[in-house]
């Protein structure tokens, strides 16, 4: 393998990582070491269908070649991370609920056709876990758990630098994990899953938790601030919760809460010595108020819940590399099926 | 790699499996393709420490081969299961709760002095997941869970053929996965861990259940059967069961369910294809009605809440080799740390 400082003058290989979401397409060119040299987004336009998509996808890593005065010709392999369902082995898109013109398309094959690379496959979440640990946040990590939280909660489960796939392509969907036995425990608006973590630590179910006690008439802040409650996103509670509203704290406490429930049962399983939390829903993150309070009310349940063996060499900590992880990852995930 | 039927005679390799229990220590020869050839098993006397178990557990070895007219030259390496908690990548057992005398020894290399041979280490319940992986209920198959139903709960994850040791050696800790989140779920009775899977679907758990809803007044034939409700036994279940008794089916249900839940935790995150149920805590397997009854009972908890994707594909059904599987699986071990 070579290891130069600068890949693109000595004709090293590049990666090209392709994430591919509901609305938008993020694609970027990578070097060996994972650093990032050029990237680009284009719209999903969902209902032109996937062929119409990676056509689009191809032209736009040409210009970004070209752009950027990358050789086309160092493009070693493309990686393509999407959203499940799929086959991962037979390179299939199955049934992705928010690409639904997109179903039973043969999308790695498909797209090494049209660029004439090999193409490595992931799942988005997966991937954006692989990118994190490549050169993010897990990097100086042999395993790593990566939970994405926004609109639902994705996983990555990486043991000793690789991902967990699973036998049906459904590894390390961490947003099922059940965080909750009763009877009447939450329902996941996605799936209708009962219990499980989706339930109660996805943005949509925070924001609908809100949505519920202000209705059920709980005093807050917001419900002044806001002139309809069905459009409160996390943010908002950040924002209030930054200003000491209660009731946001509350519910930021309580997501929290269950997110440290589901990674105990996933280090107890696992062991990797460090989970990450990406994805929006954060609250801020390291820099705002709540995003701290956020994390330290999953540190405190994880502490009370956790064996001493893992309890304190256990690292919790938010991502670095926001929503870039994606398409690092997938080119990482390139990188992996040329070596 | 050689691969003959009668690999005695052919000179190719041979690896000694040990499986260290609190009571008793069980080895075993096997062949390349996991054939065991010879077995025997001596008592632990845990109280005499490691080292003293050690040298009888080398002339034990040494005896086996020359009774079995096997080969001693043969032997390539020994595999060596002992329960944690332990160091892997370091050969250390640390504070095993059942071997209180054991503490803070470099077993594995210590073994290997004695034997003139190298030695894998394994955690005891991965080294049995790894057995029937090898040769027994998983052998089909590419990746696999075991639950191991005793005294306690253990596990071993197998995701493509290697066990998931963690970064602290804590990994597949599957009985400490949380089932019952609940303020008032019940306490492991070994550890104080609450709401896990241990303290419902071990064979302690289940025998303190049934001795809580005796003492309550709930009937039952146990009643009368059984003087002593404290020596009550998961098999005293399964009999009483069989005959049709209510409360004992209740009671295995209910560990079935608990069960179901951790399976469904398990599957969403590992999405193994094959979930093996090991241990004596079966109510007598697939032979009897109340081990079918069981094994229902954990099958239609899985059915009611996994995901559509998994539902269908994901096997469970009881382990095939018996208490045998610790010592094969670590043999196992010892084969891989040779290729």
């Amino acid at each position: 393998m070579t290891e130069t400082s600068n890949s693109r003058e000595s004709g090293s290989s590049l990666f090209l990582g392709v994430d591919v979401g509901g609305t938008g397409i993020k694609m970027g060119v990578v070097d060996d070491a994972g650093q990032p040299l050029a990237m680009s987004r284009l719209d999903t336009l969902e209902d032109r269908g996937p062929e119409d998509a990676l056509q689009r996808v191809y032209a736009a890593a040409q210009q970004l070649f070209e752009k950027n005065q990358l050789p086309w010709e160092c493009l070693a392999a493309i990686g393509l991370g999407v959203p499940g369902t799929m086959d991962i082995p037979r390179g299939l898109i199955l049934a992705p609920p928010n690409l639904p013109h997109w179903r039973n398309f043969p999308i790695r094959d498909r797209l090494a056709e049209i660029a004439g690379r090999p193409v490595a496959f992931a799942n988005d979440a997966n991937a954006a876990a692989y990118g994190e640990f490549w050169i993010g946040r897990g990097e100086t990590c042999d395993s790593m758990i990566m939970l994405t939280l926004g609109t639902g909660v994705g996983g990555g489960v990486i043991v000793n630098g690789k991902c967990i796939d699973g036998s049906n392509s459904f590894g390390s969907e961490c947003g099922h994990l059940l965080v909750d036995s009763r009877e009447d425990a939450r329902l996941c608006v996605w799936d209708g899953g009962q219990g499980q973590l989706e339930a109660y630590a996805s943005a949509s179910a925070v924001a609908r938790r809100m949505h519920e006690l202000l209705k059920a008439g709980e005093p807050s802040s917001l419900r002044e601030g806001v002139a309809d409650f069905e459009s409160l996103t996390p943010l908002d509670l950040a924002v209030a919760a930054d200003d000491g509203d209660e009731l946001s704290l509350r519910i930021i406490a309580e997501a929290g809460r269950y997110l440290g429930i589901g990674i105990v049962t996933l280090v107890h399983v696992i062991d990797p010595g460090m989970v990450v939390l990406g994805g929006a829903m954060n609250f801020g993150g390291d820099e705002a108020p709540a995003g701290r309070y956020f994390l330290q009310a999953i540190k405190d349940e994880f502490r009370r819940r956790a064996f001493d063996v893992v309890r304190d060499t256990t690292e919790i900590a938010y991502a670095s590399l926001g929503s870039d992880a994606g398409y690092i990852g997938a080119a990482g995930y390139a990188r992996m099926s040329c070596s």
